[in-house]
Order: structure tokens, then C-alpha cells, then sequence
């Protein structure tokens, strides 16, 4: 399993390292900037999502790269922009400062609104049929409007100093986090032609998945370090955010995440032969100290 | 002429106000603040191209609606984030509050976000042929990203404080202004299935009418009035901003403005039969005094 996830890691690194190259840019700090946020390391978890669903449903998954490549702009962009001083007003991301504070307000807003348009982009400059391109680009399209990551971090922020109750909670992060991670599983099977009950399955898995991703990740934000997390800790608390660890508690959120990552486990099989991958992973993100 | 043109706005705003219900959104605020400036008036001029190039070809024009409708909510995003703090942090848009004074930064990112998100939706999900949808939201996304309105927008910030010169301003606004009107008309020439030679004159058309189009924005930033104009006028002076205006004097701006009216005209003429509706309308861009 580690063997194909380094491949994975590799890959998808490397490719990301191919896009926007400064020379030949109207405006190399702008591109800068995107290169800053786009390679300042992550999980690559979505683009991981998109490569493997299309392995599983029989494809090849290279065909994958420029869609799994994509998804990591779509959602560096929405890191860059969640992380400015009128949002959460982050000051470091993933270890180093966040866009905004390395170059400038003005830089960090322009690298996301570019990196939103670059994803769609690159999917639509792909050698891929147009259908698949056309439901592609719909899939990351709708994931990323209203209904989607900006439909959920605006009711994230508005509903900072109020405490939520873990269904209103849920709500917000099923539209930030998991509409994402679903879009990804889906282009994934999207690029692979896989069948309509694969589709299901692969979105089932996702509404699981990213369920056990977003509660680990306010677990991990009590109980890792500012090294191990490349950011501060102990920051919702601060800014007054109800997060599934502070709604909940801790014991509560170790079990939900246990069950959510089992259910979406069991999302896979029957649709797919070879969900050992992705069974895998699935515990990793659930054990994960970062 | 005024016929279809009336016609061609009213079609436009009634499409446009079907978008996005509050009642049924995610996020009522965010779906309010979007509606606030895609409903704010304005001259319509990218979705007028894109129809009426879809006509011309010997399409359907109705059919180019959503795709019409797509490139407003595009402009329209990047209207809203030019206008924030950080940006040109300018009060008044077409008469009213700027999005960010209306409601606030936070909102004002989120709704622009998500416009360009939805921009794709709105072409993805269209009643169209998939070649027809990924050839448009593919011209829409490179005319979005760093060769167009993001690059040339961070181009414009870097320049402020700096007298530029008219090469420099038209590299500029190249990207910042024509890229998108010339992506409306490629749009347009795209759904009406237009020939080769139809794309190349449309693109060509787009090019001098861009050039004339921020001339003309340019001068009358100078020559009309806050009623007029919907937002304060002698603000790029202030802003220790290069214009056409200020590099090369009201008089050259004038007859610039005319002969790339002059040559955008003449681009379409051989291509199409019918050009007498945007001949007219490229008048009426050229002599406007909003």
C-alpha cells in the first residue's frame, strides 16, 4: 500500500510542479504566489482520491493527473482565501506563512481567484473525451459554488461565537469539506468510466470519509502540536468556533470518526474488487497526527 | 437596432434573476450578496456578445443563454473582489454601495468566489452539447485565469504609483478588459457553431472593441459625472493611476477610440452577413457616457 501511495505522492507532486511557470507569465509574482500555496506540501488526499477511483474502475490512471491536479488547485485556492485576515486571519499554513502574509493581501485574494480558474483550466485543456471533461468540470464546478466549499465556509463564518449543535455542525461540513472529497471520488470514477453503482458507491464512501476527515481534524486541533500540525493549535477555541471537539468531546469524536471510517469502508465493497487502497488510506487519514 | 437590443437585455436580466434563491441555498447571506451586484444593472455587453454572435452564426440565440448568463456572473465576481480593501477599495458600483460596503469583506470574497464557481456551473449544467460546453467553459476558464483578468488585475496593482507607458497600459488591459470580451464572443461564435474563419474574425472584432472599450472607460473617468458614471469619477487620478487618459491626453484617447471602433467593425465585415446589429452597438460603446 505504501509503495503505491509514495507513487501516488510522487506523481501528483511532480505534476503540480509542471504548471505555471513565472517566465512565461504576464505576471510572475501572481504565479508566485499560486506556486507558493500550491506546493507548500499537504496530504494531496484529492488528488490521491481521483487517481485511485480511476485505477479501481479499470482505468489508467496517468489519464487522471490533470483532473486529480485540478481538485489540489480548487482547494489551495480555498485554503489561500479561508486563511485571509477578513476570514480565519491565519497566519501560518501547512508550516510556512500563508499566502497573504508572504506576499500581500491583494497577491493571496488574485492567486485564489487564478487557481479557481487555472483548475477548471486544466481539465478543460486535458486529452480527455469532452464528455468526460464537460462532467468533470460540472462535478468540481458544483462542489465549488454555493452548494458547495463557499455555500459552507459562509455559514462557517457566520457562525462563529455561536455554539452549534453537532447536526448544524455537520450541515457546515458536509459543504466545506466533504462536497469536495466527494468530487473528487466522483471525477475519479468519472475519468475511469465506471458504472453508475460505482459512482454511488465511490460518493457514499466520500460523505464518510470526509465526515471522519473534518472530525479528526478538530480532534487534532486539541490534541497535536503547532510542530506535528504545521499550524497553531488550540486556534478554535480561540476564535470562539464550535468544532465537533468542542461539541462533543474527545471520546465522542475517536468513536464517531472509528464508525464513519468503517461505514465508508463498507461503501466500497460489492461495487469495486479492489478497495484495499483505499481501506487503507481510509484508516491512515483516521489515525492521522497532521 | 433599440429592438434587439432591448430585447437581448431583457432576456439577459430576466435569465439572470432566476439564479440563485435565497430559500433555497445553503447560505441565504451569500446567496443575497451575489444577487446584490449580478442584479446591480450594468451595460450587459459580454452576454449581449455572446448571443448575438450565436445569432449571426445561424444559431438559436436562446440557446447561448446560459453561457451568456455565465460570463456576466464571471464579470461580475471580478467586479466585486477589484473592488475590495485590498484591492481598489472603491465605494460606489454602478450607483450603489460596492459588495463588500453592502454587506462585508468576508461575504464580498465568498459571493465573488462563488460566481465564478457557479459561472461554470451554469455552462456545465446547460442544455448543450458536451463539445459545445467543455469548448466554452474552457475559453471562459483561460480568459479567468493568469493570461487574462487575474493576471492583468495583478499587473494593474503592481503598476499603481507607476507611469506607465501606452504599450504598457494596453499589455495591461489586454488581459485585464479584452481577454474577456474576446472569450464572449468566442463563446457566442462556440455555440452557434460557427466556422473557423467566423472564430477568428469574432476573436479579431473583440480585440480592437476591448482596446476602445477601456479607452472609452478611461476617458470618462475624466469627462462624465457621479451621476453618470454610478461611482466617483477622477478616481484613477487619485489613485496615482495610469490611464489612456492620463498617458496620452483626452484628444488622442478620442481619436484612438475611434479607429479601433473603425477596425473592430471592419473584422467582422467578409465573415458574416449580418453585422449590422454589432457595428451598431460598437458605435453606441464607443460615444457612451457610462
Amino acid at each position: 500500500m505504501k509503495a503505491l501511495f509514495d507513487e501516488y505522492i510522487d506523481t501528483i507532486n511532480s505534476a503540480l510542479d509542471g504548471y505555471f511557470h513565472p517566465e512565461d507569465s504576464v505576471s510572475p509574482r501572481l504565479v508566485e504566489a499560486m506556486r507558493y500555496s500550491l506546493l507548500a506540501g499537504g496530504k494531496r488526499v484529492r488528488p490521491m482520491l481521483v487517481l485511485e477511483f480511476c485505477r479501481i474502475c479499470g482505468g489508467n490512471y496517468a489519464e487522471a493527473l490533470p483532473v486529480a491536479c485540478a481538485i489540489e488547485m480548487l482547494h489551495t485556492y480555498s485554503l489561500i482565501h479561508d486563511d485571509l485576515p477578513c476570514m480565519d486571519n491565519d497566519d501560518l499554513r501547512r508550516g510556512k506563512p500563508t499566502c497573504h502574509r508572504q506576499f500581500d493581501e491583494a497577491t493571496a485574494v488574485l492567486a485564489g481567484d487564478a487557481l479557481q480558474a487555472e483548475a477548471f483550466s486544466t481539465i478543460l485543456g486535458a486529452d480527455l473525451d469532452d464528455g468526460v471533461k464537460a462532467a468533470c468540470a460540472g462535478i468540481l464546478a458544483r462542489a465549488a459554488g454555493t452548494a458547495g466549499i463557499c455555500g459552507g465556509q459562509m455559514l462557517d463564518i457566520q457562525s462563529e461565537g455561536i455554539l452549534l449543535s453537532q447536526r448544524e455542525l455537520g450541515e457546515i461540513h458536509r459543504h466545506k469539506t466533504s462536497a469536495m472529497i466527494e468530487a473528487a471520488c466522483a471525477m475519479g470514477v468519472a475519468v475511469g468510466h465506471g458504472s453508475d453503482v460505482q459512482m454511488k458507491a465511490a460518493v457514499s464512501f466520500a460523505s464518510d470519509l470526509g465526515l471522519a476527515f473534518q472530525v479528526r481534524d478538530d480532534l487534532l486541533d486539541t490534541i497535536s502540536t503547532v510542530e506535528e500540525l504545521g499550524k497553531p493549535i488550540g486556534s478554535d477555541a480561540q476564535n470562539q468556533k464550535s468544532t465537533f471537539a468542542t461539541v462533543m468531546g474527545r471520546e465522542a469524536c475517536e468513536s464517531l470518526v472509528e464508525r464513519k471510517t468503517e461505514s465508508a469502508k463498507e461503501a466500497l465493497r460489492g461495487a469495486f474488487s479492489d478497495t484495499a487502497f483505499l481501506e487503507w488510506l481510509a484508516d491512515l487519514l483516521a489515525e492521522r497526527r497532521n
